[in-house]
């Protein structure tokens, strides 16, 4: 057996968590340490032979960590952390504000070529396996519409927005592909679509005593941005049904390419995912792109990337000819 | 606009049609010529612009050619041309004979290594866009099981084989995946099931005047190999009928991981083609890796690749920064 790669982990919500579990599914890896700004007898970290530190003290643990996973939030995390870590690491993260990724990658780019360090960022489900799945449509079928759905799953951003709402408790909120719009995409119909005529929100609502549901419903369905523009459905609900039926974070979705070849036949392709914890599958794509930092740094090529540049032999802790033989 | 990529093709069969059309979608790519082993005059190339040289002549055209896309069959063709061709041009091949990559790779890796030539083997859908998914499936997910069902589509090799039985005049076979097994997988049931417990073939036959069909029908059903042990049907149709209705080279399938992480979640991630025509999307597929062997040549990476090695960036004609921004 080889020596381990050793991994560290900076911020432990959800997607730390899920980090961590997936790290147990590696033979290959070690979780070190878990950096967070809380006090860190606060953290309960599952495994309690991991160290758990203060993130300002992370620096100091460049020769025991191999890969560093950032698993901070991209709105105000990781633009500062990315660039700051990747200093000192190997960095691996999920930043995921579409927007403004060239910039946050020109930022890491700059820092990891510097430092000699291989950073991939941008690196999960979407982004991440979908965008993967965006390019290959596209690049095999030139001719043709790429579309991307997602759900049935739980949105946190939306979920916020409704608690947020005055006499609401508790509430959370589903995205739902239309299933008339999924069918059409999938006839090979290529319809021209905005992602409100793909997508439902359902909320399932926790109302406090006494308020008043109707104006709750129509605070919900007005709010712009949120759901303003789409069709969205409100349940009220009570605390333990909330509880029993709503407490998996969910999730999901599927990239399809409808394109056209030679005189007119049609191919579609489709990629799809059907999860029960969003943030452990994408803890788990975070760890094998992790393996793939690790090599490629061996192998001198440092710098910011995201999926797009990485060969997805090296995610693989096999071989390359057991891949071949195994695999192809 | 930057110079065009220059395309070669040896072998004008349906997939070499196919590349012939693909590269007409690719505004970065062009078809310089086809070689064949038949009599230029006889091959009816459809762009009439495009040079057809014997095969032979092939090494006098390596100023004038990028990539050579090999477009012959995996049995006697590219056990040959595989290894010659990769001595002069950079070479796409769709090499499926499984058992025997490993040492395909190794005579292809040998030569090109010396040549300087960068060859990317086995491309297509299977091995190709499945294999890619199989290996992302057990990196991402290593507790699981991945299950990989072909069809509904036209089999040519169980195609050939009816149609050597005594008294068929012509017939086609399809692969059908059983939707049973099918369910129970997307299910998340991960159960244990051989090729043949997933897989039905049904067999349009047209037969000859005054033959013995139940003799046919049993002739195919206990044909070792090929249908012995599958759940087989057989249905005889009049000539017009395959012709007007089983035509279409249609094929397709999918790829299925079944993964769990954390405390029991379910994961399940699913990658399937719908194709019209097998050739032609296989061919769209070699196109996108000629372009990758392309720049992969220019960057000094040269031997023989799978598609486990190339990163997904090099086929699209778009550039990093371009897909950082679209697609990511």
């Amino acid at each position: 057996m080889e020596k381990k790669i050793r991994i560290g982990i900076t911020g432990y919500g959800n997607l730390g968590r899920g980090v961590e579990a997936a790290i147990k599914q590696n033979e290959d890896m070690q979780l070190v340490a878990v950096f967070s700004r809380r006090d860190p007898e606060s953290v309960g970290v599952e495994d309690k032979s991991v160290k758990v530190l203060p993130i300002t003290e992370a620096r100091d643990y460049q020769a025991e960590i191999d890969v560093m996973i950032l698993c901070g939030g991209s709105a105000t995390d990781l633009p500062e952390q990315g660039p700051e870590f990747a200093q000192f690491f190997n960095t691996i993260d999920s930043f995921d504000t579409h927007a403004k990724i060239p910039e946050y990658f020109a930022a890491i780019d700059k820092v990891a070529t510097n430092s000699g360090k291989t950073s991939i960022i941008s690196v999960g489900w979407d982004p991440g396996m979908f965008s993967m799945n965006r390019l290959l449509g596209e690049a095999i079928l030139p001719e043709g519409e790429t579309y991307t759905f997602w759900g049935k799953g739980l949105s946190q951003g939306h979920s916020d927005a409704i608690r947020r709402v005055p006499g609401v408790k508790a509430g959370v909120q589903y995205t739902i592909p239309i299933e008339e719009a999924v069918n059409r995409v999938r006839n090979g119909e290529n319809p021209t679509l905005t992602t409100k005529e793909k997508h439902l929100r359902e909320c399932y609502v926790v109302a406090e005593d006494g308020a008043d549901l109707r104006e709750i419903e129509e605070t919900i369905k007005t709010m712009p941005n949120y759901f303003a523009d789409y069709e969205t459905v409100v349940n009220f609900i009570s605390e333990e049904e909330l509880k029993n039926n709503h407490s998996k974070m969910m999730h999901g979705g599927f990239v399809i390419r409808s394109g056209v070849t030679g005189a007119g036949n049609k191919e579609i392709v489709e990629y799809s995912l059907k999860l029960d914890s969003n943030p452990e599958y994408t803890a788990s794509v975070l760890v094998a792109y992790a393996r793939a930092a690790f090599k490629m740094n061996q192998m001198g090529q440092a710098g910011a990337k995201t999926v797009f540049d990485v060969p997805i032999g090296l995610l693989s802790s096999k071989s390359p000819e057991q891949l071949r033989k195994e695999l192809l």
